[in-house]
């Protein structure tokens, strides 16, 4: 019996790997460009780390990680995502010690034990960028223009961005009062979750699906900003806008979470349905303190690899395809057989991307194998060529033919390949 | 109090990451010329698939393991080694079912639960190589060739190449009486494990360090091969011959499990101490079969990033340095500052890596800044400039400033760098 992947895994195969490699190439480039640096943290962490990084009481932490003891009886988690494990590689290896801000970003994947469904898998990939170290409102706008750049760059179709202010700490006592009374009246009617959110995080009711019909004309978060939240607010929008990043606000979105202070942000892309967020972010100056380290400032964005590839498919967007064969080389005849190995090493090793059979296939089928690796040349020896120093060069293109001296023939095709 | 990673794994800064990153991009430049592409299995496999890929009675599966159950109470392991998941891909994808072979590469983290020491750890990186589909000698020698090209290529020196043949099921039958009958004398001599590999697996007392002292003398696997096997051994000698590859035959590498077939091979290193091994692979035509599909030969190879990066800490080998900051753009006075946030996004997409300060420091403070990212220029705009149209740009590997015109300064800048 042959065993299968374990439930809510891909595997992703040639074909499907190059619309993979091409996202994080972009990505990585991008990056280079906004000057953030690549950072690895591992693939399971202390289940403590989460607990304190995601929140104790979040449902990710409460039932989606995938939790174990290691054989020296620790509690180790899978990460079911990636800010915690660079906060924690932040503070361990007092990276806030340096005298420059750090920009990092992270590609990977992430487990969650959800149930799989269309684009939800249970080893999933973000691709996330952290920036620690600064309060600057034009840091917050530089990672809100770094993911518009990125979706834009790809070729995603109407990706808006939406922004918030969730203001700070003292703001957000405020405002939780606000909403518990505006709530107040309806308590009772409100589901289950939302009873027990009224008391414990009154601004997640706000979030909540079933309770939309009794949200209406709820205060908002940006009618109780202070002072110095409104002039953050107000610079994040002016950067924007001297970027030239279109964005809406939405004074709805509130990320319940603690640590999370001024700004929130979300992607949306028209296509996928209803559920249309496909990346978000925002600034976390408590985040860093929690975790356990010096109190530093923190604003990031995560994005799933997965929701990018359903819009590029929803949105019947090409990725530029996979670079195609050089050279294939057939040689006929027992001395020309050996001579081509010896080429398709010297090919290899002037750059090329060449290939020969390992079937013993007659050439008509060598001919179609070439044909399906999208062979610009093929290249056929016989032993009477060989004796006379010479080889056959077929254009696929064209089927134009044409013979070439074999000692200058690795270097010919090299110049004319990457002319 | 902080959390730590967790015991035997590392964080990857920047720094260090460029490394890898260089490692990495080598590899998969690498493997499209020699026209191998990307496989991602998933992170954890079903137990099971480890039990029979790997071997269940191996330390491997027997110690080393990082298995737990999830909580559908499926047995899951994080996969120790790459192959098995490869295969099982292979089988599960029913990639036997195409025309042309498959030749198929990972890049990847690995998990064993070993004691931690310089160069391992229990979260360890793979690159691996596989071909599924052709019994052609000559695959046999294009993996060893491709691994060899690969530490050349990175610069590591001295890597020596040492093939052996360990023969088909039939003549391993007869080597393994041979065997028996040469230690049957000191049988009760030897240590403990190989008081019960002597019955086992006897082949496996020719790699304990123990019994050394009565290996001497021993028959070699390569006295004992039948033709079909004699055959494919000169043949994977004659490739890598025309392709001139140095290897050197050690009629003791023997690989015990019983998939392996045909050849064997690894790649030593000098200047890393007793354990020199840096990377190893072979035929193995039973272990599609014995993962559960049909009976397809194989043949691969599997390299430690880790160890690749201890020989180039080794033998003082540097990696080309990290692409340095294109610009670092300095605004001074408000609207010359809301100017420079524009010119910095126009920078980013004009492919240009650039960077401003976030930290709200002077001047001097910034130029240091630029000096830390071996800015190639810095272009500082005042608010008189602004006024005038202009900016001042500095290269700073020389010290020289110049006055460019604003309108044109990303154009003029993108053309110097890319050219």
């Amino acid at each position: 019996m042959s065993i299968q992947k374990p439930k809510g895994t891909q595997d992703l195969l040639p074909g499907e790997i190059e619309k993979w490699q091409y996202i994080e190439s972009k990505a990585r480039e991008l990056c280079l460009r906004f000057n953030y640096r690549e950072i690895r943290t591992p693939i399971f962490e202390h289940t403590e780390l989460f607990k304190r990084g995601v929140g104790e009481t979040t449902d990710i932490v409460e039932k989606e990680m995938y939790t174990f003891l290691d054989k020296g009886d620790r509690s180790i988690s899978l990460r079911p995502e990636g800010t915690a494990g660079v906060v924690r590689s932040y503070v361990e290896n007092k990276l806030y010690g340096e005298p420059d801000i750090s920009k990092l970003y992270y590609i990977g994947p992430m487990f969650r034990y959800e149930q799989p469904q269309a684009g939800r898998y249970r080893q999933f990939h973000q691709f996330g960028i952290e920036a620690f170290g600064s309060v600057d409102p034009g840091l917050d706008a530089e990672v809100i223009a770094l993911g518009f750049t990125f979706y834009k760059e790809l070729g995603l179709k109407d990706v808006t961005v939406e922004i918030n202010s969730v203001g700070n700490p003292a703001v957000r006592e405020v405002y939780r009062e606000h909403v518990q009374r505006f709530f107040a009246p309806v308590k009772d009617q409100l589901c289950k979750d939302c009873q027990s959110r009224y008391d414990r995080n009154p601004m997640r009711i706000l979030d909540c699906k079933i309770d939309q019909k009794y949200c209406e004309g709820a205060p908002t978060i940006l009618e109780h900003l202070d002072e110095e939240c409104s002039a953050h607010f107000q610079a994040v929008q002016d950067h924007l806008q001297a970027m030239d990043i279109p964005f809406r606000i939405n004074p709805r979105l509130v990320r319940g979470l603690d640590y999370y202070t001024h700004t929130a942000f979300e992607y949306k892309a028209a296509g996928i349905g209803a559920i249309d967020t496909i990346g978000g972010g925002g600034r976390y100056n408590g985040l860093v303190g929690q975790i356990g380290g010096s109190d530093q400032p923190g604003v990031g964005l995560g994005l799933g690899i997965e929701r990018i590839l359903l819009v590029l498919q929803a949105q019947g967007i090409d990725i530029p395809a996979a670079k195609p064969l050089d050279v294939y080389v057939i040689g006929l005849g027992d001395a020309a057989e050996k001579e081509c190995v010896k080429l398709l090493q010297s090919l290899r090793l002037a750059g090329l991307a060449a290939e020969k059979d390992y079937l013993g296939r007659k050439i008509k089928a060598k001919m179609k194998s070439a044909d399906r690796y999208h062979a610009t040349y093929v290249a056929i020896l016989g032993d009477d060529e060989l004796a006379r120093g010479e080889i056959t060069v077929k254009t696929m293109a064209t089927g134009e033919q044409e013979t070439l001296p074999l000692s200058s023939f690795v270097q010919t095709l090299q110049s004319r390949i990457r002319s």
